[in-house]
């Protein structure tokens, strides 16, 4: 079994291959929407073990990017590009040549930093294309306005929990103290919560959160079995599996990670528990609506923060209709953006 | 296993799938070489059982298209174009479709007819793209130029293994009496040959053929085990495999069909035999010489028939050379056209 039958089954519009062997390239570029606009989606530098596990990585995160760009009301598409390579091997002839495979593509596709590149090698990318976004001295780093969004989608996660957006007292399980996670732990702590804190690494920002912020350090084992109102994933993905659903004693999830859920039986197994859940894809879309306005209009920081703390109605809405409807609430977020992507915005 | 690792394998620069669901187009474009000029292949049209069956085909053909353009000494690369359908789904629509596709390339990749397309099919893609080869009115038909080309081929085998390229009293087998076949046949008739002929279908040519041009009718299985000097495949591929290789009763084969050799292994089974191959890439390579000039230059028909008739020398050398080394002709072939790509023409 093949992962080129997932170009089929996800309806990619275009997908294509890159391989330049002076340079060391070995590419795929996915194209899953342009129906609201070019597709954007960062560029994942990865060692994958094969060109089929690329491919299905490229057309899962192309397609998920199409449901989150439709879902934060972006005028833009979905795609992604991924680089089948060791960090070891970054390098400026690499990065130009990813961008003249990005430039054929003439603006169907928009790349931009993710897991394993930075700012300087989309420099390098730069050299070749001007179809990038998030550069220094444009919209810059999304961190922080995905952490704005997140604690906005956990605020409204407890006004549909409590009646009320205050986070006063409220009991909190975090995970993960990165760039996103820690920033969000800081705004949590600053709104009054309660904070229950894991990490694996950050051992600095751990020494904050603890000393300065009351928060209380447990493992990750330890959080998934913590009694708290709200668990927030900021780290892993795949957090919400058959291992750790039974073991929540939450209320609710609502994080920044990428793919919380192990895959969509989870979330029907999480909806049955009775916990509620804040689609990813919704909660963390603040950095992509801050990065998304640079592909189609002048950046704005103003109307950025705007269309971020639209997250709050999003997720109160999705919880809501959940609620009403005992649908889990990914699959009505996933319908909520093809909706979007078929009738527009 | 996935057919996707053949990317690599293959070391193709571009693959690009393309879906558009309004227009019910599904095709996949290789890129296999464009090192000695932009990818010219045609595009075949065909209801594939799956994506992963589509792929595995246009890699396979893309990169015996940068052989073949190779060998033939123009200064073009190799690609080639599928469309996944029924030919009874052929439309404008598709076809225009199809046509952006190829015009998203810029160039890099130039379409022809081939399969299941015809010159009518491909006015449709040319109402979206300029880079089409083969059109009416410039250098039109290639199918003369094939069988042009194929005749020189089937002399320097016989002056490979007489001493002399006269066809007087050669005893031939020919396989297939379509647009190819019917104008070879004719062509060695005139030259002075004695013909064996079969036949699947053009019932009407093989009246010609037995009534004016004095053919012996026989069927495919009987032409396989006919006593002859050479063999002229030009109809099906892979007819010299397990089963008939070793029934052949022929010093040589030589003709137009495409994909002669069921696999490599058939190759040396072939030579083992102690019969002469002209492969079929090099032997068949007239009406990419004639469609292919297109591409590159203003057509001459002059200098087109000065290329094609060079088959000959490129034929009896590879024969030569393997009579020498003891290499079966296939691999001599590829290997004389890897370099080509590699150094240059």
């Amino acid at each position: 079994m093949s992962n080129v039958q997932f170009i089929s089954q996800y309806g990619h519009e275009e997908v294509a291959f890159f391989q330049n062997e002076a340079a060391g390239l070995k590419c795929i570029i996915g194209i899953h929407s342009t129906k609201l606009g070019p597709a954007l989606g960062g560029c994942r530098l990865y060692p994958y073990a094969s060109l089929d596990d690329a491919l299905f990585d490229v057309l899962r995160l192309s397609r998920g990017m199409s449901f989150k760009n439709a879902a934060a009301g972006l005028p833009i598409g979905g795609g992604k590009g991924v680089i089948i390579a060791d960090p070891k091997q970054k390098s400026r002839v690499l990065f130009e040549a990813y961008g003249e495979a990005v430039n054929s593509l003439q603006g169907r596709y928009l790349t931009a930093e993710d897991v394993n590149t930075t700012v300087q090698d989309m420099s390098w990318v730069m050299n070749k294309t001007k179809f990038v976004v998030g550069q220094d001295g444009v919209s810059g780093d999304p961190s922080p306005f995905t952490a704005i969004g997140t604690v906005d989608g956990v605020k409204a996660t407890a006004k549909f929990l409590f009646g009320s957006d205050s986070l006063k007292g409220v009991k909190i399980g975090l995970q993960g103290l990165g760039h996103v996670g820690f920033d969000v732990c800081r705004q949590l702590y600053e709104a009054g919560a309660e904070l229950i804190v894991a990490t694996h690494s950050n051992r600095a920002n751990m020494k904050v959160a603890v000393e300065e912020w009351g928060a209380k350090e447990v493992t990750d084992a330890e959080l998934y079995k913590t009694e708290c109102d709200i668990l927030v994933p900021c780290a892993l993905g795949a957090t919400l599996n058959y291992d750790t659903i039974p073991e929540l004693k939450c209320k609710a999830v609502a994080g920044a990670a990428n793919n919380q859920l192990l895959d969509d039986e989870c979330g029907k197994i999480l909806k049955a528990r009775g916990i509620a859940y804040a689609p990813d894809f919704i909660i963390n879309g603040g950095g992509v609506i801050n990065a998304g306005q640079e592909a189609f209009t002048t950046y704005d920081k103003e109307k950025v923060l705007k269309q971020v703390h639209n997250i709050y109605n999003t997720v109160y809405n999705i919880l809501d209709e959940s609620k009403t409807t005992g649908e889990p609430e990914g699959v009505i977020a996933q319908r909520f953006a093809e909706e979007r992507i078929k009738n527009g915005l």
